[in-house]
C-alpha cells in the first residue's frame, strides 16, 4: 500500500487537524466525538441540515459543511458508519431552535447509528426528521445495504437542502426537498480499480488488468456485472440506460446531470463521459439544465465513475443556483 | 492501460466536445486550432490573458478559463507542448486592444512554440509579453526543461494576473504581477506512483511498489531520488525544506500554501500533508493566510502531491481575493 499517510489508525483524526487550519473561516472541528460544524453554527431559527457516513468519499461530507449546504458532518473511520454520539452531538450543535434534518444515505450501519442519535436527541426535545437516500439504481439489495445504496443524490440532496434551511424553511419543508430528490434522483457507478482502505493494506477486491465492474458501490460492494472493458461510449450507455429507464425519466423533463470520479480517474475522462451522457440524455427527449462534473463523492483512489440525474423543477432549480460557500462546492459568494 | 476513454487519439478532442456541451455559459472551444476562450472574448480595453501546455494537468488550463481569470487556454496532446498556430489565433481571439500576456510554463517546446506564436502576433499589430515560471526547486535542468520547471506557481500567476487585468490594469503592470509570482513563487513534487498516457498505453515509468519519487514533474520527468516510501510527514518534510531554503523566505512573510494532488492522490491524503506544511511553516516563523488545498496541476492519475508557498504582499492578497468564475477556482460570483 502507498499512501500519503501516518498511521493508518490516525488517518481520519490526521485529515480533521489539517482541516481546522486549513478552514478557519468555514468549519470548526469538533474532536471526541468527531465532527465537522459551520463556524457560525447554531444559527437561530434556521433548520439544521447535517449527515455523515464512513471517511474516504472526500469533499462528502465534511467538505460540504458551509453556507447554504450542511450544518455539521460526523466522518467514520474510513468506510465506517460514525457512531451514535457523534451524530448526537453534531445535533445539539446545530440546532438552532427549529428542528434538523439528517441526510443518511442508505447503508445500515449508518441508519442504525441515525436513528439511535436522532431517538437520544428527540429525548432532549429536539424535533429530527431523517431522510434516507437510496438512488443507485444498479442492484436491489447490497453487501452493507437493504435497499438500494444511497450515493450521489446525497450530494444533491446536501445542496438543495442546505439551500432551503438558508432559506428559513421549515423542518417539514426542508424534508419535502430531500424527498423529492430521493424520489426523483437516480444513479449507477462503474470502476476499473479497487481502492486500499488504509487500515486494511490492501486493494478491497482483485479486478483483473483488463476487467470492470458495472455498478459498483462505493466501498467497492459488488455490483452487477464484471466484463472486459469497454470503450468510454459503450461504459456510459451501461450507465445511462438503467437510470432512465428506472425513474422513468418522460421526454420533456429537466434534469440535472451529475458525472463524478470514484477518485482516480481525471477530469479529461469524465468530459469524456459527460460528453456521451449528455448526448444519451438529449436523444432521450430530456433537458440537461444544469450539471456537476468532478470528483464529489468518491472512494478514495478507486478509477472509476458514476452518473446521477435528478430530475428538476423551477423550486429544485432556485435552491441549487442558490449560494452555496464550502470547501467542495462554492458559488455566489 | 484501463482508462475511461475511446480511441486514445481522439481523447483532447472528445473531452472539448464535453467541454462545449457542458459550460456553454462560461466558455467556448474553438476546434482546428484548438482553444478555450471564454465566452465573452474578446473584451475591449481589458489585457488578455492566456496559457496553454500540454493535456493532462486538468483543471489546468483550460478549466481556469472565465472571468477573473484566464481569457483563452490551449490544449497540446496529452503531455505535448500546443502548437504555434493554436497560441497565434487564441491570441488574436482575446486581444482587445490592451495586449496579450503569454503565461508559459518552462518547457523548451511550449517555450518554443510561444516565442513564435508571440512574433507572429507582433507581426498583426498585437502587443505581447510573455513569462516563463519556474517554481520547481527539486531539479536545476530536467528531461524538458533547461532550467527549472514550471509547475505549481502557474495556476497561482493565472489567478492573480487574471484579476489584475480584470480590473483593467496595463499589459505592463498585468506582466509586473506575473513576475512577481514568478520571484516569490517555489514549489517541489513527489510521486507515489506513474501515471499513463493514452497513446502510449503503459505507466511512463515503473517505481516499485514501496518506492516513491522525490522532486518528480509533473510528466514523470525523473527528480532528485527515489527511496524507500516514507511517512506523510516525513515526506512533507522533504519537500518543505528546500521550498523554504530557496527563496528564502523570511521570519514574518506572509505566504499562500497550496498542496496539490498529481491526481490520485485523495483530499484525505492532501489534508493531513497540508495539516505538517503548515505546521512546519509555522515553526519558520512564516504566516499562512491563504491556501489551496486540491487537484489544481495534475499529471492524469498519477499518486502523489505537490507543494507550492507563494509570499503574499497586500496586492497579491487583494488579487488572491479578487472574485473568480471559472470550472476550476470560484469565489465572489
Amino acid at each position: 500500500m502507498k499512501k500519503l499517510i501516518n498511521k493508518p489508525d490516525d488517518v481520519v483524526m490526521e485529515e480533521l487537524q489539517g482541516i481546522v487550519v486549513a478552514h478557519p473561516d468555514l468549519v470548526k472541528v469538533h474532536f471526541n466525538p468527531n465532527f465537522v460544524v459551520r463556524a457560525d453554527a447554531p444559527i437561530k431559527g434556521k433548520v439544521g441540515v447535517i449527515s455523515g457516513g464512513g471517511s474516504g468519499h472526500e469533499p462528502m461530507h465534511g467538505g460540504y459543511v458551509g453556507y447554504g449546504m450542511l450544518d455539521a458532518a460526523c466522518p467514520g473511520a474510513v468506510f465506517t458508519s460514525p457512531t451514535p454520539d457523534q451524530m448526537l452531538e453534531a445535533t445539539k450543535a446545530v440546532n438552532g431552535g427549529a428542528g434538523v434534518l439528517h441526510i443518511v444515505k442508505n447503508y445500515t450501519g449508518d441508519i442504525m447509528n441515525f436513528e439511535m442519535a436522532a431517538d437520544l436527541a428527540r429525548a432532549e426535545g429536539i424535533e429530527v426528521v431523517a431522510i434516507v437516500t437510496d438512488d443507485d439504481v444498479a442492484v436491489q439489495d447490497s453487501l452493507y445495504t437493504a435497499g438500494r445504496r444511497g450515493v450521489g443524490s446525497t450530494v444533491l440532496a446536501e445542496k438543495v437542502c442546505g439551500a432551503a434551511a438558508e432559506q428559513l424553511r421549515s423542518l417539514e419543508q426542508v424534508a419535502d426537498v430531500c424527498r423529492k430528490v430521493k424520489a426523483w434522483g437516480r444513479s449507477m457507478g462503474m470502476a476499473l480499480t479497487s481502492c486500499t482502505v488504509p487500515h486494511v493494506g490492501k486493494p478491497t477486491f482483485d479486478l483483473p488488468e483488463d476487467e470492470m465492474e458495472i455498478g459498483i458501490g462505493i466501498h467497492g460492494e459488488p455490483g452487477r456485472t464484471r466484463m472486459k472493458v469497454k470503450s468510454a461510449d459503450e461504459i456510459t450507455e451501461m450507465l445511462m440506460e438503467p437510470i432512465i429507464k428506472d425513474l422513468p425519466f418522460k421526454h420533456g423533463d429537466e434534469v440535472l446531470l451529475f458525472v463524478n470520479s470514484m477518485g482516480g480517474t481525471p477530469p479529461i475522462e469524465l468530459y469524456i463521459i459527460y460528453r456521451k451522457a449528455y448526448e444519451i440524455a438529449q436523444k432521450s427527449g430530456l433537458k440537461v439544465v444544469r450539471n456537476l462534473i468532478g470528483p464529489y463523492i468518491t472512494s478514495l483512489e478507486m478509477a472509476g465513475c458514476s452518473i446521477t440525474m435528478l430530475k428538476m423543477d423551477d423550486d429544485l432549480l432556485k435552491l441549487w443556483d442558490f449560494p452555496v460557500k464550502t470547501v467542495g462546492l462554492r458559488w455566489g459568494m
